[in-house]
């Protein structure tokens, strides 16, 4: 079993796709094998920059990763591409779509395309994303590009795990500004105004420089300024420069020490996330999930107060 | 103060105003005598019936539920309001909308409306929410009007907890039933279709009708099909019929035994929920944090496993 887990990890660090592959099938189904993994693999990580992309259906995310995978790939770059889109109705095609996606990049091994599985994830995608990105860092992605669709929570949580977070927008799509959620606005390291060529894209940039003005978040004094950059991604253009800001936020945040206070939060949280996993786990143990049921069903009659119970169930585990 | 504490929860079964609020405000501001409160008054709670009210910005949430209320106050039943709107910009301003609305119940000692504050809630906004629905529940209010913005998983989390959940629609505001969040339907109990007089409501409904016939979690067996209900709420129009829907659906969940499956499930989130926050405040204690931080430290400097630094923290409390 060690034996077995010591090889599959050294064939994912060799950057064999099969069992990268395997690596995040077994994130997506918890499967307890993960974690050893995951545990041999931590120590060849932090060396690939992550960065978010995220924006309302029909932004072009999926066009504009391709041609932004394509421009680090002719710099000798190689990429992993994370594919999360939870509130898709399409969830059911991600395979498909991974194929035709694929075939542009097909016979390139220095690139890695995955879409994950949502599925039944409430809450633990982020997790999920987290370490499959993880996952391609040990296997030698030097950018790995995380999409999702910034509707919900969740999808923010994901972005959120990015050193650089791309917001897309584009013309008359209806998301006004206004409109845009606030935690979205807030993880914008750079807003990308896509389809720049369509009507009322002026107007859309505008705004976008007027919210930056006023919104508190983006004028605290560490420096960064989200840019707008226009691209028209089904073309490629623009995206030279878009890679160009990409750059200058990754340095600034690396000179201003930003990046650090970053990173440290973000272990922080993530910390915190196991550690309630592993004290659940343990404080219902085996026959937890009765007692806990059982517990709910005196509460529910109101023969017990329910911090009583929870006393009971701390007390279980010594606490 | 144990002895204040007895003084004050039986100020608050009497029904006392002033009691309540500061139960409430306690309760928001996670003051540890909250839970010395909520402890003596759980025993006489479980009578009121909850009732969720949530919609999009404009449905006219606030005016179905003085309508709502005032239908039930004529019947002769006591009521308790809480309004929660996380979402909404105008948060500062719920204290004047509390005044404005409170003038038309002003002189009624049977009625009771609380806005909650919702600042620094992340997360804890349903619970919060679900320990003021107990302190009205024990102060005697037999119906519990619980009104939140349908936007995002926390408030979607608020109506959860609810009895019965109306959504409310209204016609030609952009939210289509296609664009509807699947969060939102599937709460639904009973579809408010207000603001009916205005053109596109015969349009909406048929869309209602059409989505509850493919809505497999409304196909469920379990025989309770939410029905669409027509008002004008601002005229007082449909709120008699909508009632006699609230009236339906509860008698339906008692006697099919899903209504006990629901607190069942309910207790049971509750339970844990609680556990998981007093499993986390005992595993970090007192110089917790920086031991949290020390060892994010490491981690994001590949000097340890994120996976040994949480067994650390578990080390801690002997887990």
């Amino acid at each position: 079993m060690a034996d077995s887990i010591a090889k599959w990890a050294m064939q994912v660090r060799a950057g064999d796709t099969r069992a990268i592959s395997r690596a995040i099938t077994a994130i997506e189904n918890s499967d307890p094998r993960a974690e050893d993994l995951l545990r041999e693999l931590f120590p060849f990580t932090g060396r690939a920059y992550l960065i978010g992309i995220t924006g309302a259906p029909g932004t072009g995310k999926s066009t504009l990763v391709d041609k932004l995978a394509a421009h680090y790939r002719a710099q000798g770059k190689t990429v992993g591409i994370i594919a999360v889109d939870p509130s898709s109705p399409y969830t059911g095609g991600a395979v498909l779509g991974d194929r035709i996606r694929m075939q542009g990049h097909a016979t390139d091994s220095g690139i890695f395309i995955r879409s994950m599985a949502t599925r039944g994830f409430f809450g633990g995608l982020a997790r999920a994303t987290a370490d499959a990105a993880l996952v391609l860092d040990s296997a030698g992605k030097q950018i790995v590009l995380i999409e999702t669709v910034g509707v919900g929570q969740d999808e923010i949580d994901v972005v959120r795990l990015a050193e650089c977070t791309l917001v897309l927008v584009v013309p008359g799509l209806g998301d006004d500004v206004q409109n845009m959620k606030a935690g979205l606005m807030e993880v914008a390291d750079i807003f990308v105004l896509n389809k720049a060529e369509r009507e009322g894209a002026d107007r859309l940039e505008q705004q976008l420089h007027a919210m930056l003005e006023l919104a508190p978040s983006h004028n605290d004094g560490r420096g960064w300024k989200p840019p707008v950059i226009r691209t028209t991604a089904t073309e490629g253009k623009g995206i030279g420069e878009l890679a160009e800001a990409i750059e200058k936020c990754r340095q600034q945040r690396e000179h201003s020490g930003e990046q650090r206070a970053r990173i440290l939060e973000y272990w922080k949280q993530r910390l915190l996330l196991l550690l309630e996993t592993q004290l659940l786990a343990r404080a219902l143990g085996d026959d937890g999930q009765r007692a806990l049921e059982s517990l709910a069903s005196e509460v529910a009659e109101r023969k017990k107060n329910p911090y009583t119970a929870v006393r009971e169930l701390l007390a279980r585990v010594g606490l």
